[in-house]
């Protein structure tokens, strides 16, 4: 299993309607091959920044089958324009993990 | 519940030593009152760096609970070393998660 970590700053003001539109946005991601499970998180230091992490069967779930989906173009223009700056995407693989 | 966020980048070359020290390190966390669950992770795209979440049950079982601790002393000494630059860490709450 993969988990896709991308730190989301999203503009001044817009958090509400960013997260009003995450809701929505998750229904896609939910129903990709390959898709496992994720969480939205707010940071508490900093009110406008979010972090989202989705774990995926294998990385290519993420990298190909999703961004290269009719999907992928509903999920971009649902979230992309929230995004200053936009953001950096990374992926991990576990080596230690405790959790309940 | 609230979650942990650092993102770890060790220095070049020290990535199995300091797999080995986070290994030891690991049951410090995890006898800390508050203290939920971890993972760490490693990134694909860049071998040295890392991503360390952890779940506590409130944000002051981290700042004040564990970082004031005894404790957090071993810890400190067992990884601090490996980090370059050194890690910011932020703390985030659920907004929505589908977590299995």
């Amino acid at each position: 299993m993969i988990l896709e970590v991308a730190i989301l700053d999203v503009k001044l003001g817009q958090e509400n309607e960013f997260e009003a539109a995450f809701r929505k946005a998750q229904r896609i991601i939910s129903s990709i091959q390959g898709y496992v499970s994720h969480q939205l998180q707010n940071c508490i230091e900093n009110p406008g920044r979010y972090i989202l992490l989705v774990n995926w069967q294998t990385l290519e779930d993420h990298t190909v089958g999703f961004r290269e989906s009719e999907q992928y173009q509903e999920w971009r223009s649902l979230l992309h324009h929230f995004y200053e700056p936009f953001p950096e995407v990374e992926h991990y693989q576990s080596v230690y993990s405790n959790v309940l």
